[in-house]
């Protein structure tokens, strides 16, 4: 079973790369395009600024927020930590610095954590319900993120518990329908992607049958995605697959394909190593904060 | 009534900034940081993919997804307009390219397609729904939008007949609070506004009371928002005012806060010239769609 | 009457968008494209350099001067304030930092703060020829500055007690006759400015006659610019539409073109809510300062 | 004498760096950092504008003007060359290109070219008094710019007939009076110069008598600037000079500070290589232009 | 064995990401950071250039080169294709253009030409001389590559037929011995690396001793890298690992440090899936080209 | 003779350029595109790591290694100064920082270090050689460099005692055989040259026999570079010049082509003021380095 961050005690802000700090700079840019009428109003008296968790769910994005305000020289006192339960109306942390500045990142950084906070809240709902239904696997997200905020929303995901999955195109090599047509096998479409992809890289394929999952397994893949079965051939084939390379191939088993937290109880199959769903973090509600300067 | 942009004979894509294109370049870059391995191992094969679309809404977002794939030279050709009702399962469009570039733009123009037609959908929804209860004014949305989505949400209000309402803190100034308190009196912050923002801009002004609206409409600002009123409260100053201002002064009155679609019938009063609410574009159902490449 | 900074009480510099700092980056880059010899040879030992004002005007572009030397790990005290009056030869300020680094960021700081300083001179010396002469009205300037160098000179004019005009095409909608022949009449023209714009940006209409006045404001244009009137004519139309407008509609008049400080008086009329000319900030005398290492 | 452009057969524009287009691209953003909003009320309709030259000067920034509208995606055809003289009004040139295009990059063109122009135009003028005046010389201007146009500030005067100047400070070398105070002496400072400037850069030494530049020849300096001389004084020690070191040691002698079309004929001296003034370009008279679409 | 870009028919060029072109933008503002002086001397009359390979080696590089071509609007022509021998003095492509832009883009061309090809050529050889002494696993680089120039040179180490190891820190995961202590054993710094980097990354493990690699095992590493082992304990161990856990773990086992050309042949042994050097890419004798404008 | 950085009390790092820094956040970002796995792993524990020189050569790239963990928050402190001696193995430095900013830095920045070391160490050796020999020119290199990297080799050029010739071709302007074609005569093409390059640019010619240089030096070249000479001949063409020109024209002489340590004794000859050969930074020996946390 998948331990928590605070199990390992490690932070996964840790993982945040070199350069996300130039995508706030961005967003702040997005919200400021030319001149700030109302910093100008307000002046550089300083000030500081309750945030308030105002609806159900978990804190996520915790550096993203920070990092704001720390482009506006202002700072962030938590009472939460990440991953923590909001009870609203709860105060969630305190934030030092000029009103100018205060109102200038307000709106951004309470952007950011409302869907970062959604989607670690959906992920962690869905997780909590997969091990009340006995599923021992991982659950996973998918790649149909937000365009320029993908970072945020993978670490929402593992924030609430889930598993990324591959982050892009760059990382684990995904043979679809596209990638064997044109190299006329999955034999010779893995062939293809393990040249490319060299020894440090994992290798998936999608199959629609017993058949090409055997032939993926024997090709090496180190993934293998049950695609469009019916839920109890599903099931069966996970089971006949599992039982049949007992001991002669390493390999993990994927369901993906129109899973939500509806219908996610027909999908318990604990041959079935990864479910992924893109319902934990898109269109997912999100959580509702407040900024509110503080008047002593 | 507001106008349709088919019946002024205009697109909205003529509005897009020089800069947008940017974007969706940077988008591309965060789903291919590294290496496309997947695109080796499909090739430069001439090929045609088919955009369905797979949920009930309308279409949004047709200039990004054409940029998406101009940028990686391949060609769109569209069976509906921009703004027109999906009936699924429909053929939305086809796409012709490259296997590589087919497979390399795919997630991130269905990313966007998504999330604009899912606003678009609800602002359409929200809209219509105003005009059934009798309402003549403006819905609008808010700045609670996606860090660098922006563009693409507004643009998707916006093909919904929603109002964008201002774009960023470099449009119309608004003065809420903290403005207030600074300056220490609605006259002064307005005075203060008026300095910095010039002829050239409006000034809107946060109340809470038939009083502050109309220190503020005397001060010359050219929206007042109620903010916080009861909801019958609010009908009688928005008429109080409408009535005691007549022919003396010009402004809007605005009306913001909680507003959804299950409520939004609570809100109409025909004194108030704008309803705005971030339901119409944030938590938003998604519209689906998919993209496959045609096998003939 | 147009109150001042300080009689506000707040500072200009508060306006200054998140991104500016970046523009102060790409200027220093012009100057050392490449290898910075000249600081290989002066090396790190810490001096100090007096900034002396040389040619009479008033101070303008602190915020930028102080970037510069900020990026440079420079500090600098200011004898004058922003604003204030140059009686040469006087001290303005004092930089510290390495010798190094005080010469690398000479040229750059110098070419801001003259230019900047030119034009809030020019336009307080037309401000006050305007006050002089009996009008109340705004004196602005336009959007012919220097590419890429806009942010400097729009500031500078408000130093200098000028409204800036709008910022850019992101700002107030400006009709003018292409805009009004594609749309086929002033009022369709507006009507596609408003749907586009929203509720909240100004729209501005050029006329050429008081028929298309009358059109343009009953099509709710904010504001109405006179175009290409002989000055006499110019004054009566603007009189007729104060005078049949009132109570009636809300909205300010411009006059732009040829406007210079030579024949500014032919232009005065109370009725003329902004007189805008690019002559205070195009092609203005620059106030001349030098940078001098404190030899002790 | 310096052969013009023409002679030698070549076109200043190929010696335009790599980068600048990028340039141009952040002008246009400059001009619409978010929405365009006019560009949606004129549409995409073909149209052709014309260029007119409305006051007296030289043409001067053609690359940079193609550029924006190539930008754009228009066309642009010239009735005049790059440095030939506008008698107004005349016809510059027509550009091609939708509605929308043509407005959006009319103002950034526009204030290219008239600052460019109005360089070129006063840097030809003062050279052509200068030749009437006898003298044999260099005109050269300065790093006197506006900072990130210097490029085209510098190719103005370049089109006027005026040397440039080195570019920056990864140029040639100059060694002032803080260079020099920090090495000790001239001696030491020319030879930190040439150890990092290495035997392919030029060194210059700013010399305050007869004395100091004895030692800055002798020390290899490549041009020696007369700084500070009463104007007679610098005839007489740039004379003796010239005698002296003849076929002894190779140096140019430039003279520098406070030089105006006003004072010039007091600076002629052949024994003078180079004269250089900011005031070719620095409060130069900008030449007006005009874009109008053309209504046939 | 590795099958080569051929035997599969696809193009390695197909995987370069979609931000590549960038860094081609760079280099050549590298070499041009202001104007470009002999651009404007040789003038944009039509030419065309040979590309002349002056040493022994194989081709790579070509994607690179006809990008820094395109972007300088010149076409190239080649005779030889990437991987194939050069048999000095050979015509390898011929490049047309205008002289200006051929000579504009010789210099980085021929860089990035003569580093890939160099590394390719390395790659190549080490590979033949491991097969001819009977080594049937894989030839890997590492991460030692020039900053900033990274993708060129795994590019060459696969045109080479070399497995270009993890690209990045985004990769595969390497636990270290800092790692391993920073969690205390080997299990515990796997489950963390699980944990972050999810079920689609491989997680490879560095040890010194049969035991920790029984533990690494144990726990779900996905490669062991046997480090600072002596040789025949090395072969040993790697005999141990394979028979103990065959049909009970999968994994393999890489030996890195200290490889070279030279003594290569001692570390021969096909129970070592992978050998890892950085004596293929660093420090490796370049191939020598030249572009000679062809004179007719 | 060339005085070395210490002689003269200067520091070649005050000459790097503003923009460098940019540098090193890109080769930061080239090694982390997306996630730092291994930092989470680490995490954020206080350490020391020692940088042990681990190959014989001097130290260069201090301020690019210190650079790398300044970004990241680490300190640097150093045992060596830059152009010192490693004898292996030694202690180099060692850098304080967490652990996670440790292992993030490590090889971005060691590659640094030992690939401008390696240049460093081998410009040295050269220029040492050339001593013994007898020659009392000086050593130059080529811009036969690392696309994207060449500040850190003609840095490390610099550190060894070399002249690192032009940067770019945007310095001193270098005439060959296409400049000189397309203008039909040297003299005409260094005529262009001092019409673009001004009075502030040298000029470079390359002949192939006495009369071209003849007219090259009459021309006004300031150096003349022999091409393809044998050696013999070159050395008394070189001598003729020398002679011929006494006291009537300034020119300096290089000889370039071929020249390496093996072969470098040939070319010893004090009338060539210039020796220029890019086997001081192409394809030179590494200085290995290693990067060891502390364990107390």
């Amino acid at each position: 079973m998948r331990p928590t961050w605070k199990a390992i005690n490690s932070n996964l802000s840790d993982a945040l790369p070199i350069s996300w700090r130039n995508m706030v700079k961005e967003w702040l840019r997005e919200d400021i395009p030319s001149m700030d009428y109302g910093g100008f109003v307000v002046g550089e008296k300083q000030e500081s600024a309750i945030l308030f968790g105002k609806s159900r769910g978990i804190l996520a994005g915790v550096p993203f927020f920070n990092e704001v305000f720390e482009q506006l020289e202002c700072r962030v006192e938590w009472f939460l930590e990440e991953g923590e339960d909001i009870h609203p109306i709860t105060k969630v942390a305190v934030v030092y610095g000029t009103a100018k500045n205060l109102l200038l990142g307000e709106r951004v950084a309470l952007n950011i954590l409302s869907r970062c906070s959604g989607i670690a809240t959906k992920s962690k709902r869905m997780g909590e319900k997969l091990k009340q239904l006995g599923y021992h696997g991982i659950l996973a997200g998918t790649r149909k993120t937000t365009p320029g905020f993908r970072l945020v929303e993978k670490y929402g995901m593992m924030i609430g518990g889930a598993d990324p999955h591959r982050f892009d195109l760059s990382s684990m090599i995904m043979l679809k329908d596209n990638h064997i047509w044109s190299k006329g096998s999955i034999t010779k479409a893995v062939e293809a992607a393990r040249l490319i992809g060299g020894f440090s890289l994992k290798i998936e394929v999608e199959v629609h049958s017993e058949e090409e999952a055997d032939e993926a397994i024997l090709s090496g893949a180190d993934i293998i995605m049950l695609d469009n079965f019916h839920n109890n051939d599903m099931k069966i084939v996970a089971q006949n697959l599992k039982k049949k390379w007992k001991n002669k191939a390493n390999f993990l088993l994927e369901c993906s394909g129109g899973i939500t937290e509806e219908n996610i109880h027909e999908f318990i199959c604990n041959d079935l190593d990864i479910l992924s769903t893109s319902s934990i973090h898109q269109s997912t509600k999100h959580v509702e904060f407040s900024l509110k300067i503080d008047k002593k």
